[in-house]
């Protein structure tokens, strides 16, 4: 604790830094959330240290479901561990008051440390790095250190502590906020832990935050204590007095730790002891040093790149924005529970209530699939345990089976409010469908399982929560669709397929689609788990009920439900019913018809309703899904439905991304990967739609990005014979590569513009089964498969 | 035509005159809507005689459907053949220019004949009055009168002829006009004939107008002719000049003839002769002159009234109000024709198209049932003629048979648009789905034949055309209705009831209710005609390609059709799936919640469209239709609708005052009885909806009061065991007496506060059944039943 270590230096590889100068309070405020440190259990947005909430520091905690006005459940946002305030005796604020050009702010992406760092400032030249991570080694912690830093001799005086006014988006959340100060053990200087112990409103689930300093000053440096400023505001503050020698400095090292009582598996022991594990936490991490924390920490993000990393050579943009989004899908990630839920925003604010939409499979967990099956696993075992959820929204709905909450949180109700965006021009409230229409979410979930167990071949998963799933998810569309007798077929009417701005249409293609491959495919498990493995099959049909005759009925309904496909003249195929005959416009025509920037365009009176504008890829997502989609048929559909799809979704261009790359039209390709890649970074997507805050870390853009240059540039293709590549590089891209896994084997895909080399993985028990550009191998550990793309 | 006759007196009877004295501009542009002279065939607006198109004259003309704006089909308004300007040599102008209380207006209910009378104004005390009928004695003529007298001798100069320049909604519908001019035949002044030949601009009907008067001095007077002045806007004129002596007058005697090509059955001489014919009206009515046409006019009335009058002692407005309905169903009827609609704001304007709604077989139809059941035969024979067009619908749309246009003219085609309403607020154009969600237009019809069946016996307009009407609306609901298989029944998705706030629906209790009826008679009548005229059912089954199997299906789907019940523990039927959820508040604090008081309350933004306020009766509705609906039930519904109906519509307030009157309510009834009566009489009944114009006579209404008076004071029923009656009188009322008709006898139905006295019309060829207060009599002509209430 006595020998200060000088900071990290500032990381200066373009491809793995995220970096932004100077300061514009606004831009900071917005952009703090791509400077998230997080760690999927919490996540830490990149505000200033000394910024209280009415500039949005979050630390927004997972598993903290809270509903405190009434309307919306999300994530609490705990008590602020980094707050910390510099002054010189003249009252100067060297962290808060920060003059243009002196700030530098990055996010090393390879360990996710977040760095801030303030020029030499006042007349002693004054200067500060402070850094930040969300520890994977320890997930209750966030470590950081002040190095506080004088050219010339100086005192200052550094407040420190807790501050409890931080951002919350839908109410406060702490029905009891108790402090705790605890004495310094050892009698030293700062050595005291400061702490706060809450209690959530709606479940009483008790929270702990705490937070303990070590003092490292340089020689000749000094640090007092003197009694803590009273502030009556919400902050809890040790404050200390610097006293640096010229080119003295102190180093703060901090340790911040946040447990709860969901921590505990609620089965076994409810409750738990969030203030102890939180304590330990906290001595664990002051007994260990930065250094030892930074490392453990650096080993667990080595580990994850060492198989989830894309490299691009030749586009230094491209390849850091891709990293950005590999970085963020992690640390959205609740990897350590099978309970938890990706949000759509993660965990860089209480946005989409962190909880998950069909965004967490079909965008969200496919990187895992190849980076670790296990995670993916976890998440589609988080779908098993929110089944009651699920099934509870079907019943009240009048539906049998499981009907996925469009918004689930860590029990599957539904959270998505039947109220919430807003007409900006009457200033009425907008009932929108995007809970009781939106069904597609609950095939795809089944459509993930697909893909799952043939990525993986874990029959385990199927026998023990898939096949449930799948059966519970056939019940409740076998209850959706509707005969129609006049036309003979099964139908399913009054829906609202991925683009939003169409409510109440019949016949979505992208719909249909799935309703009829969850049928199929649940059908098909209830075969193979009465000839494989009968026991296991009457486990889960004992579980749920099932009736003899409803694996027929599933078939039966996959077999004559109806599904949009392509004109045989045109290729197309029509969205919806209905849909040809819109206005046929484009999404420019409308942005001239609106009255409001901030109207919302669909439902019920939006610009796009009566057009063919769509907000996002609708029959395009269902082309692209499918890896056997005959190349006229995307190319087709690509042509019709890309000039009018406005993107008013973060999950539309990489769906684009892929289907042109796909065509060949790397052109295009290469603008909606960077259209998806920078959909965050740079920083101009709307934050407010229709009234209601939407901004944050777009996690599906994440890993959509992710899709893009994989399944799109890099033509990856995964069916039960395993991997399939064909990658085809956009102008400027000279070499990509990453790893792809099958059935737990690895192969390591390198293209260039020529062609491709695939490796199996030195340490793969066995083959795995790749094919490139139409060529086969059964790639034994070690061994190399090239193709050329000509 | 030499002798002068005087002017016919001012109607005095309050029960028989609608009068208006004074000057307003706005309101006799408005109420000359009430002031119609009509005759089914041809309806004129009772402006005053020198208004121009600004103040809304209008001549509209039956069977006369025209496009000009692409979007409107509608009647035609043809030139005014009533023109008339009266100036003294100073310029005053004495029919244009009115000083308040010199104008008086009168209705003579009795024989259909408009007075405006302007009291002495001038120097020399000029007063005019002018009379006007559209005569049922000659179908295509108007017979006007102007008598000009002056106090004291005076010189004026009197422009009468055809002004060009009259109202349309909808653009201009002539493509061609071409001015006829006659000289005189006897050379005599004045006595040459003015005519405007016009074709329509979409189907190039030919229409002609034609205009003739004679000129009836008194003794000392003089009428010469000046040249006529060249206007060249719209106005063809001759110029008479009036030389007075004190006390003398002049009476003007006016022939306006219109007749069309639409006038000849187009199956046997297309075009026919409408100059011929227009100008054969004017010789024979100039021939004739106004005493002799007048007397014509006022037999065919007495006939009419005769069996159609509804008497009411003890409430004069009452009287009068519902004489004003009785005359107004008349003059909207277009009974000379078998292949005509009933508008919905009848002749007295383009608004609603001239079309006929579901109101022509819920309402307009029923007092024909009993004044005229010929006419209730031609109406129904109109839906047979115009189901082509009902069937080009239900194709266009997907589904089999026949699907009634909400707005049907001629020809049955569905001719309202997609869009019309306007969201104020926004400004932007609503997609109403009247004309495609409002399904219940089309077994609406087949109940109507049912009614008509059972009142008349007329087993050869079943055989005819009645069972085809059903037949095809039963394939339209077989495959309208979805199978949804999680309830095991019949649903019908996505409509809108005749609560017209709520579209998209699912189960409307009505609209259930009419499918299921419509459904399950149309399996009963092919069963009976099976069994009672095979030969009949065979030409009706060639004729749309029956299928053996299909009288089987609608009986099943009725069978197993849902339809919403009353919850056994309140009564109360909800009135779609989902209703009662809904913010369960009253029309005052919607109305609070206006933010332009012009704004239409439903789809999709309005005020009342997420709550339970309902825009006219619907649940009410179909409970009122059904004789045989258990007290406790309508008064259940009663109690929970009444106070949630905003009776946006002018159909509803009549539905509640039957509903009342039959659970003895007769304070609500007659509140809502006299709702009615007043719709137009009142005169303030919104003209504009969303922007749409929708003002003029409320035939429905019209017919709605005779139904309130009639079945609910009355307590008139019928149904397969003949008349049913149960007078119940409100307070005030000490007589109510009308005629019901079954199956071509009549019964005179007396009742006063103790009971009533129905007795057997002494020209019956038979007994005629009649139930009083659950007493029935077969009453012999000239029989009397007396029975109490008690």
């Amino acid at each position: 604790m006595s020998d200060p270590t000088p900071t990290d230096p500032t990381p200066t590889d373009p491809t793995w830094t995220v970096r932004a100068d100077g300061f514009e309070e606004a831009v900071v405020a917005r952009d703090a959330s791509n400077f998230l440190a997080g760690n999927g259990y919490l996540g830490v947005r990149g505000t200033l240290e000394p910024w209280r909430a009415e500039r949005f520091p979050a630390i927004t905690l997972s598993d903290s479901y809270d509903l405190a006005d009434g309307r919306w459940r999300e994530l609490v946002t705990v008590p602020n561990g980094l707050y910390a305030d510099l002054r010189d005796d003249d009252g100067r604020a060297y962290l808060a008051e920060v003059a243009p050009d002196r700030l530098s702010r990055t996010l090393d992406l390879r360990t996710g440390t977040v760095r801030h760092a303030w020029a030499p400032s006042g007349p002693a030249g004054v200067s500060v790095v402070a850094e930040r991570f969300a520890s994977y080694d320890d997930l209750h912690l966030v470590a950081a250190r002040l190095v506080v830093a004088a050219e010339r001799a100086t005192t200052l005086t550094l407040d420190v502590g807790i501050d409890g006014d931080v951002w919350s988006l839908h109410g406060d959340h702490f029905a009891a906020v108790h402090d705790v100060r605890t004495d310094a053990p050892d009698g030293e200087v700062g050595h005291e832990r400061l702490g706060v112990d809450l209690r959530t409103v709606e479940r009483g689930v008790p929270i702990a935050v705490r937070e303990g300093v070590a003092l490292a000053p340089s020689p000749g440096a000094r640090v007092a204590e003197e009694a803590a400023p009273a502030t009556g505001d919400g902050r809890r503050l040790r404050r200390l007095r610097l006293t640096l020698p010229a080119g003295g400095s102190v180093e703060v090292l901090r340790a911040f730790a946040v447990a709860s009582g969901n921590d505990v598996d609620p089965a076994t022991d409810v409750g738990g002891d969030p203030a102890g594990a939180a304590e330990a936490s906290v001595e664990r991490a002051l007994a260990a040093g930065w250094a030892a924390l930074h490392a453990a920490n650096a080993a667990s993000w080595a580990a994850y790149w060492a198989v989830a990393d894309v490299e691009v050579d030749g586009d230094v943009e491209a390849q850091r924005a891709l990293r950005f989004g590999i970085y963020h899908n992690r640390i959205a990630t609740p990897a350590h529970s099978d309970r938890l839920p990706v949000g759509a925003r993660g965990l860089s604010c209480q946005a989409y209530q962190g909880a998950a939409f069909w965004d967490q499979e079909t965008y969200n967990l496919v990187p895992w699939l190849h980076a670790d099956p296990a995670v993916a696993r976890a998440l589609l075992t988080y779908r098993w345990r929110t089944l009651d959820g699920a099934r509870a929204k079907a019943k009240r709905l009048g539906y049998a089976g499981a009907f996925y909450a469009w918004i689930s949180g860590d029990d599957g109700a539904e959270l998505c409010p039947d109220w919430f965006f807003r007409e900006v021009v009457t200033g009425r409230d907008i009932r929108n469908h995007f809970n009781d229409q939106q069904i597609h979410v609950a095939p795809d979930v089944v459509v993930a399982v697909d893909r799952y167990v043939t990525a993986t071949g874990d029959e385990a998963f199927l026998r023990d929560y898939g096949a449930e799933i799948a059966f519970e998810v056939a019940r409740f569309l076998a209850s959706r669709v509707v005969w129609v007798p006049h036309r003979a077929r099964w139908e399913i009417h009054t829906v609202l397929g991925p683009d939003e701005y169409h409510e109440f249409v019949d016949d979505d293609a992208f719909t249909n689609h799935q309703a009829r491959r969850a049928l199929a495919f649940a059908a098909d498990v209830h075969e193979r788990l009465a000839r494989e493995a009968p026991e296991a099959l009457a486990r889960v049909a004992e579980a749920i009920a099932l009736q003899a005759d409803e694996p027929a009925t599933w078939r039966s309904v996959a077999d004559a439900l109806f599904v949009p496909e392509p004109d045989p003249a045109t290729g197309v195929i029509e969205q919806f019913r209905g849909y040809f005959a819109h206005e046929d416009v484009t999404p420019d025509v409308l942005r001239e018809r609106l009255i409001d920037p901030g109207e919302y365009w669909g439902w019920p009176i939006g610009v796009a309703v009566h057009t063919q504008v769509l907000k996002q890829a609708d029959v395009l997502q269902r082309l692209v899904q499918e890896g056997d989609t005959p190349r006229e048929v995307l190319e087709a559909n690509y042509a019709y439905y890309e000039p009018r799809t406005q993107h008013g979704s973060s999950l539309s261009p990489s769906v684009h991304a892929v289907a042109a790359a796909r065509l060949g039209r790397t052109g295009d390709a290469l603008r909606y990967f960077r259209k998806s890649a920078l959909t965050d970074l740079a920083g101009d997507f709307k934050a407010v739609s229709g009234g209601t805050f939407i901004g944050g870390v777009h996690t599906a853009a994440c890993a959509g990005t992710w899709q893009a240059a994989v399944e799109g540039f890099g033509g990856l293709w995964v069916d039960g014979d395993g991997l399939h590549v064909a990658p085809l590089l956009p102008d400027g891209w000279t070499r990509l590569r990453f790893t792809a896994t099958f059935r737990g084997r690895r192969a390591v895909v390198e293209a260039d513009r020529d062609g491709v080399t695939v490796t199996g993985a030195a340490d793969n028990d066995g083959p795995v089964p790749v094919t490139a550009y139409g060529a086969f191998r059964a790639l034994a550990p070690g061994a190399q498969l090239v193709a050329s793309s000509a």
